[in-house]
């Protein structure tokens, strides 16, 4: 069988990667959070940076040496890439089938030295630098034309995640997600009848009506959307319409910083720490960049209900109106 | 909070069901098979009819009584359903959101008197009975103007599911699930390009080439699709193109009764009784027919593996190719 590559639904022109050297790779099949490794196996930790590839993005300790200890945040390649750098996309065909190489970027942020820490405890500074880090990424990759978008997934306690050691995956890929094609739709009917950004839109209104805000940070907006798919889900917005993660200024990412640490803050006392996944949804990139797009996070708390009815149909059931949902996540006592 | 309702979201157009009677409905959230109740306390087991509600279709032994034991498979209400019979849908707008009743039916399919029958040892009269139980239904729910939609939702070993007696789930929407939309979307721009039903053309070179063929029972051919989002996922597809499972006339019903269950015993052969879905993916009704969509059903094995970077970015990573996957299907000894 050949390698990693990508395959084009007939149906639904759904991408999906194929990848056959990943049958072994170890998973786990239900969502807790990872068991610990030994003191000193934990590749992600400072003094084991040789375990990793080499670092792609670093911010350090001034005088600390390259791909040594003395850093706070550190991107390097993951070891097991859904999507390789190399080759080129080489679009192929079987008879009605389209498919082309799993060419993409899959990094790993490693988003600090300390091995236990929560995000909800860390410095803000310290967030600010993996959001930075992010964003630096998300600039150097679009210099690459094969790819069409850089996401962003952190899943803390997820089951895919081996490694307790906080960190998270950026994947540039030659597709566009199926999940942020579905929204640009969305944004380009929107422009169409209306003239104006729907979610720009939405953050009027619910700044106006205030029952679903979870909190404010400056240009950042939290609230719970009208329509979640999943209870206590969150959307961190800026207030300001822009399409592009990449381009947000020093002082906007430092109140970002300050809203996600806040809401993931509120999500663990309130639910008890539970399993969650934060992804930021931006815009395509270069000749697929959409202006009308308006970048965020969603902040999503323990995903296992998505299984039932909910993952086959897309028929999605939230026992938690989100009026609820942002009046339990407001009155938690910081 | 009032009841039951939808809710649509504004950037995708994604309808939710925000149920908060639901919140205190017992869930599991770990992926296993469902524990057993003590015997007598299972009220899908003869002798217990009078636990569920009244019967609303059903197909049992001459002389036998209604709500009575004697029956073959048997329909009933849904006790915690999350689409309501009763009013109108009084479509609501909040400012710029819009909003209705959670209206339509929810209804379990008790598809054997045997509490512990696995549906890969039901006997193919048995699968028949069940498969027209869920067309009868489907014909009889389209009479009811305000749906749109029929999905018939099969779960084994599913989380949601609390009853080990084997059953399924029948729901009539007043929307179209996102799911079939995607789908529909696909068949339009296919007969649009080429004036051919896409599912077609798949078909036919799927039976051509032969790689991904699990097996064929008559006017029924089951494949692993070129692009499967998950490991051993299968089709099971009517060879002759009908956009309406509920027009399914009785041979063919019964070629599917074997596909289904042929394929249903490979997969608990070869994954070692893994938990599954299947799903009958169906046209809309009424005036939301469409003509150039093609019934068929979709088996997931294991959809825990859904968890990770797939169900938030719609970033499918897929370890076994559909080529292995059919091939190891077809290999298993039955």
């Amino acid at each position: 069988m050949e390698g990693s590559h990508l395959r084009k639904d007939p149906v639904t022109q759904r991408w999906v990667v194929i990848s056959p050297d990943r049958e072994n790779v170890p998973r786990r099949e239900v969502w807790t959070h990872p068991p610990d490794l030994p003191i000193g196996a934990c590749p992600f930790c400072p003094g084991n940076e040789a375990q990793t590839g080499p670092e792609i993005y670093v911010e350090r300790e001034p005088g600390s040496v390259r791909n040594g200890p003395g850093w706070w945040v550190r991107v390097v390649p993951d070891k097991h890439p859904i999507l390789h750098i190399e080759g080129g996309l080489e679009k192929s065909a079987e008879g009605m089938y389209d498919g082309m190489n799993a060419i993409g970027a899959h990094e790993i942020l490693i988003e600090t030295p300390a091995h236990d820490q929560h995000w909800a405890d860390l410095e803000v500074l310290q967030v600010e630098r993996m959001l930075r880090a992010c964003q630096q990424r998300s600039l150097d990759l679009r210099n690459d034309v094969r790819f069409r978008h850089v996401i962003w997934v952190k899943n803390y306690g997820a089951p895919t995640s081996l490694l307790h050691h906080p960190h998270s995956h950026i994947v540039a890929s030659p597709f566009i997600p199926r999940a942020i094609e579905e929204e640009l739709k969305g944004f380009g009917d929107h422009v169409r009848w209306k003239e104006r950004c729907v979610l720009c839109d939405v953050v009027r209104q619910e700044t106006a009506v205030g029952r679903r805000i979870v909190l404010k940070e400056g240009g950042i907006v939290v609230f719970a959307p009208y329509a979640p798919r999943f209870p206590y889900e969150s959307w961190i917005v800026p207030i300001e319409h822009s399409h592009d993660f990449g381009a947000t200024r020093a002082p906007l990412l430092r109140d970002l910083a300050r809203a996600i640490q806040g809401t993931v803050l509120r999500i663990r006392r309130l639910l008890e720490d539970p399993p969650y996944s934060l992804i930021l949804h931006s815009s395509p990139l270069g000749e697929f960049a959409r202006e009308e797009y308006h970048w965020h996070f969603e902040l999503v708390p323990r995903p296992p209900q998505v299984l039932g009815l909910e993952w086959g149909t897309g028929i999605y059931i939230n026992p938690i109106p989100p009026e609820v949902a942002a009046e339990r996540l407001r009155q938690v006592v910081q």
